[in-house]
């Protein structure tokens, strides 16, 4: 992106320093932006400076824009003393929660006229400057949360800013945002939580047993603690809102299964039986859910699995990809998975329905064993 | 594995050719061992003969061991169809349930010194003869759900099975089985299943911020429901029970998040709170469970991660492995993902945590984008 023309005219002040804020000022010199650098630690701001992200404040400043990156229980205040100290400059932030924060900045009595917050939806919200990267979110949603008391004109200068990284502007109101990724993440991160949470007095024999579909489920339940304690507390009410519809359908789930248990024992569980309707209905359900979530370059269509058995050795994945490169295959999807204990990898390949034969016999022909 | 020595003796008879079935004959043919195809459907016999799996029943067969590869719901019966049909054979079966099966086994009458249930935990527990594969098992762990009626030496057979196939074999009680897999498939299935129908009504807006998070939570919720209810319904107990535990847990999130809420209505969130620690103690819970997951090699270790930013284009993902390669570098697990609109992708690699930086320097300096 070095030397392209930026829509924003600059100077942009980042304050705080962590993955996002670096990744923002990254971007940003990268098209040739003044960017300002700010940080509660003064040894961040000497690294990211170091790094190339932007310089140090000075007294004359006069940001265009100023983009908050600091953790969400403090993003609020941050908010608030910067558009006091640069009365002339728009503020947003990156926070992954936004209607509380708007409640606080307008209780805070701040001018709400030159404040709009925004969410990308990329990276992890922790890590320090090093981890910044100036393509962070490239092709990814970026979504700005108005409000009625921001000019269309002012605001301009956050798409600015999302359209110079390369970004995909989403526009939303506060409680939309909200509400959406109480669904998308914050739910979610919860679910895989409480599932994880079981692990963890259970025998080792059983955990021994983990397949592909319990490492997906329990995936994000490793996320930082400190951080998704601010991200739940602050947007307790949405995601409480889609937990309770998941407790709901729990509750439903358990009373069939108590009727499937009893029936089982009573060796009458070959009839009809409004247990099995319920499970039905709820697994239908979850494969209507599943469907709607959005598939590479936005499609929302299936492509075909392979599973190809490659040895656990520096080179063989490659050939793999090389063979089908030189087969003219393009992988849709591509994941690697280790049973535990072999020495065997399967690379799950997602390809174009249509093509599937051709690829499977193709591989097949240049001695690739494909496991189901 | 062609021509390799069997231990099994044979022959063996294999009722139902669906995936599993059908792979088990292919594993045990490339060893030389005579198989006996049998299913309800005679095409599918008749497919899976053609498919190199085996050859038909004739009135003079003698199989050393039976393997009952039928649905769910069909197993015990089929069990006890043939112990009685083959009074010399040792019998197997492959569904994912055990207890229930082995109660139904006892209460026909059956000769159940001759019975004893397995589970291989590999593979679909769908599909056609076609996609039977001989090395499905390898590598995997195969469970024997031992009971006090069945001599060791009677017993052997099944492990040689197991063993031929190149399977880890792993021995449990039926309860022991049934609550491990009620833990580790069955629970993860039903909460990934919940977690996806919140998505049914939700606005499209909202399901377009979807990220990597809420497609591994929900992934295995695109399961069929055919199947699954068979599944959840044999294992209703020990499933509910798991749930049971998770559904605890969620009331108490629920009513941490309600107090959240509240305090964030009263501008009080700023003290210490006891919402804030049920949150922090239920995270870090989950932290706790995913580390005891088996990674790769059956070990515990963390690796390194490392995303690499890809053009989505044949060969492009190839060269980064090769590169890799040349740099012997080892990948420990490989994901590729991405961005709904875009046209880069993200490859996801983990590596040996010493190894990162020397890995990162190396793809930098052959020109990859690091995405973080």
């Amino acid at each position: 992106m070095t030397g392209s023309e930026s829509r924003l005219t600059g100077p942009v002040r980042v304050v705080g320093v962590g993955l996002l804020g670096t990744s923002i000022a990254l971007g940003l010199r990268a098209r040739g932006v003044d960017v300002i650098l700010s940080d509660a630690s003064p040894t961040n701001v000497r690294i990211a400076i170091d790094y190339g992200a932007g310089r140090s404040a000075g007294d004359a400043d006069e940001p265009q824009l100023i983009v908050v990156c600091v953790p969400p229980d403090v993003t609020a205040s941050v908010i608030v003393r910067e558009l006091s100290a640069y009365p002339r400059a728009v503020v947003t932030d990156v926070a992954s929660v936004k209607a509380p924060i708007l409640r606080a900045v307008r209780a805070a009595g701040a001018d709400v006229t030159r404040y709009v917050g925004s969410h990308p939806l990329a990276g992890r919200e922790k890590g320090g400057p090093m981890s910044g990267r100036a393509d962070l979110f490239l092709g990814r949603p970026w979504v700005v949360a108005g409000h009625p008391d921001i000019s269309y004109q002012t605001a301009a200068a956050v798409d600015d800013l999302i359209l110079d990284l390369g970004a995909s502007l989403v526009e939303m109101t506060t409680e939309q945002h909200d509400s959406s990724v109480a669904l998308t993440s914050h739910a979610p991160q919860v679910v895989s939580t409480l599932m994880a949470r079981r692990l963890v007095s259970a025998p080792e024999a059983a955990v021994n047993l983990a397949g592909g579909g319990l490492r997906d489920v329990t995936r994000v339940a490793s996320s930082d603690p400190g951080l998704w304690v601010q991200i739940l507390g602050a947007n307790a009410g949405a995601t409480a809102e889609v937990l309770r519809g998941v407790r709901d359908d729990l509750d439903e789930v358990l009373a069939a299964l108590s009727a499937a248990a009893d029936a089982q024992e009573d060796d009458a569980a070959t009839g009809a039986a409004p247990w099995r309707r319920t499970l039905a209905e709820t697994l239908s359900g979850g494969n209507a859910g599943v469907a709607r979530i959005p598939g590479k370059h936005g499609q929302d269509r299936r492509y075909a699995q392979l599973v190809v058995m490659v040895d656990d050795r520096p080179g063989e994945l490659a050939r793999l990809l090389t063979e089908l490169g030189e087969d003219g295959v393009n992988l849709e999807d591509l994941r690697l998975e280790h049973s535990p204990g072999a020495q065997i990898g399967l690379a799950e390949i997602a390809v174009l329905p249509e093509t599937l034969d051709t690829v499977t016999s193709a591989l097949a022909a240049r001695g690739w064993r494909i496991a189901g």
